[in-house]
């Protein structure tokens, strides 16, 4: 077997890229907004083509993905990648590194030896919920798990997803088939920023994740009435935004007490008000709740008290409320062999690291799901910050991501058929 | 004196003047946006000078005001009007009939006799704040008023104040300068729908307003952390919007007690996030507090408690807080002259009405301020809605408010001097 030392990685290239990728989609808050299904997404999947030696073979599915092979004839071969697109404003790192760790471990493999089973680089498209509200898109469309529901769903500007989709990846076929074959893919190798603080106030190097942690999503919808700022009397008010206020603190104090008791996060996150004025009592406002934990069970009591106490509230209010769910996916547990191979592979290497579950949901997830199996690796993240322009990690953990990726590659061996 | 019943009074030219204006900015949400110095402010403005008789003489003064008289070399003027800008999405009533109003009063005053002090319709603009954050624009200007702060005042889209009095005015004069001579106008008179649920709820005709409310106003904006909503634990958060819904709630808790101890009201009527997700803790909220009542002290030390509490709760939450103050306004007593004469030709109509404090503040506030005596009249909100597409009055209520503002009009005697 070939190997690689840890000063051989070159980190100036993954560096380089990052930034690179770091230029497309700039705007003024700092950091970049590439969201899902832009031209902004669509020129960082093409600056990655741009960056293949000639000997990759190039796929692009007609959901968009690019998948780029040097060995298109292998009987069988372990995607790597994750994605380019990000939230509003977002940061340097959050996909976009796991992309350019993996076409880094590829070529360095490559350089080093033979990987025993093909690797193929994998870009999917819109991972991030933050335009459509569907989260993993392309991963999810690529093993055929998208319903026509998921492809109606619209942004902001009603665009819907399927047009979107036919916008930027102009494969007009079926959205709905799979693009990929599940039998000829043994397994799913993903590199990301932990988006939490556990490596970094540990000071660990990497994180191989355990396991995913699964979050259910609502839009709710609070409706009083439109009144005189000045000439309503308090105790005559139907105030949108007094009411959701009092759901939010209380969706903020369940969230902290069930922390206590077991995995759980919940969170507010967009807060809208159609139609507000400094003199108007509020008529009408939008919020999100997005509950996530690795336990179902705890998680789903929650969410069952949530939904319980803001319809208390609004009735309390006499407002209206409505609830809309946008996501329930469950949590899931990383393939148990791929998180040995990694393991053993970062002990090989003395690089310091610990097992961690994923708070954020990843194109990974979806694969286990599909019964493929998936691992992950975590570089930190630090200060724990996440979706921000201020994402970072260490170079060593780049150096260290690269490595134990390329090792993996070398080692893994053809699944017997 | 010539008089003028109540069955003499031209509704139907009140109600086509008002379905006219209704026309002038309807927007999707079923009301009409005329905002402060828009295209839509500015067509309803045309509108009213279109249907003045020939005999009337006009004046656009810089800030944009509207003044016509059929008598423009008299000593002395009665001003009376009001305004014809809206909040967004706003009803058919408030400003628009008081300009109605007045324009019909003064024509059929000018029908049935000789008014002892001339009257003057004046259209002011940019009553509302909902642009700019400042209210009563043309009136304070008028009155000179202004301040080169109010100018710099800017919307949504960082158009300053001055730049859009300027594209609609196109009067570049020195817009803090007074336009009207305070020596010759004896008065100002405004019809205007009470806003509230007062006279409705009590089945009165009318309401003769005693006094306004001040408003003190601040924006206020919660900075902590944008963070991934999955993989940051509840513990290590410092979130914007559940730290400013703690602060709401804490607000409208005081704005209750305090009505219980006194005259107020207190209002969260926007609340923005600049940018959120339904996967990001979020970092950045601005929200606006709108604290009112007819009693200054104790408003005022509502808004200290109310300052003190939203800081505390940002200290606990480690959370930035910074609070701006937009507007503060005293409350203020109408003139006792003009509200005697209003009440007697009210009683003499054998109209039903009641003394009424005003909710919302009007053009009015600023002539008392400026001395000169100011006197109000309501007619009933039906179900108090105001600031909305289904602000509605009754038939009698208008025909009655043009009856007293005629013979108000045919009663008041010049002033000497």
């Amino acid at each position: 077997m070939s190997s690689v030392t840890l000063s051989e990685i070159r980190t100036d290239r993954v560096q380089r890229r990052l930034d690179q990728l770091w230029n497309i989609g700039q705007v003024d808050g700092g950091g970049v907004t590439r969201l899902a299904y832009s031209d902004e997404e669509t020129a960082a999947i093409e600056y990655i083509e741009a960056e293949l030696d000639d000997d990759f073979h190039v796929r692009t599915d007609h959901i968009g993905n690019l998948f780029a092979t040097k060995e298109p004839d292998a009987e069988q071969s372990l995607l790597i990648g994750s994605h380019l697109d990000s939230v509003y404003n977002g940061g340097r790192l959050d996909g976009t590194l796991g992309v350019v760790v993996a076409l880094e471990a590829i070529q360095t493999a490559y350089a080093a030896g033979d990987p025993p089973t093909a690797p193929t680089l994998a870009v999917f498209r819109a991972e991030e919920s933050s335009r459509f509200g569907q989260w993993a898109v392309g991963s999810r469309g690529a093993l055929g798990q998208l319903t026509t529901e998921d492809l109606s769903a619209t942004d902001q500007s009603n665009v819907p997803l399927w047009q979107a989709m036919q916008t930027q990846a102009l494969h007009p076929q079926d959205l709905l088939e799979p693009t990929v074959d599940t039998d000829r893919i043994v397994g799913f190798l993903e590199t990301h920023i932990e988006q939490g603080r556990v490596l970094d106030e540990a000071a660990e190097h990497l994180g191989i994740v355990s396991s995913i942690r699964g979050p259910v999503r609502y839009h709710v919808t609070v409706e009083g009435d439109y009144d005189h700022s000045g000439a309503t009397p308090m105790n005559l008010r139907r105030d949108a935004i007094a009411g959701a206020a009092e759901m939010i603190t209380t969706i903020e104090s369940i969230g902290v007490d069930a922390a206590r008791e077991g995995d759980l996060v919940a969170t507010v996150g967009e807060f809208d008000t159609p139609d507000s004025a400094i003199n108007k009592v509020c008529g009408e406002v939008t919020f999100s709740v997005d509950i996530r934990s690795n336990d179902e069970s705890h998680r789903d009591a929650v969410e069952d008290q949530i939904l319980a106490e803001i319809d208390e509230i609004a009735t309390d209010r006499t407002l209206e409320l409505s609830t809309t769910l946008v996501d329930r996916s469950s949590p899931v547990e990383l393939d148990a062999e791929l998180v040995t191979v990694l393991s053993s592979v970062t002990d090989n290497l003395n690089i310091p690291y610990r097992m961690i579950p994923s708070g954020g949901g990843h194109d990974a997830m979806n694969f286990q799901h599909a019964g493929i199996p998936a691992g992950m690796v975590f570089v930190p993240s630090v200060d724990g910050i996440s979706h921000s322009p201020h994402e970072k990690t260490t170079d060593e953990g780049i150096r260290e991501a690269v490595a134990v990726t390329t090792h993996t590659l070398l080692e893994s061996s053809p699944t017997e058929s």
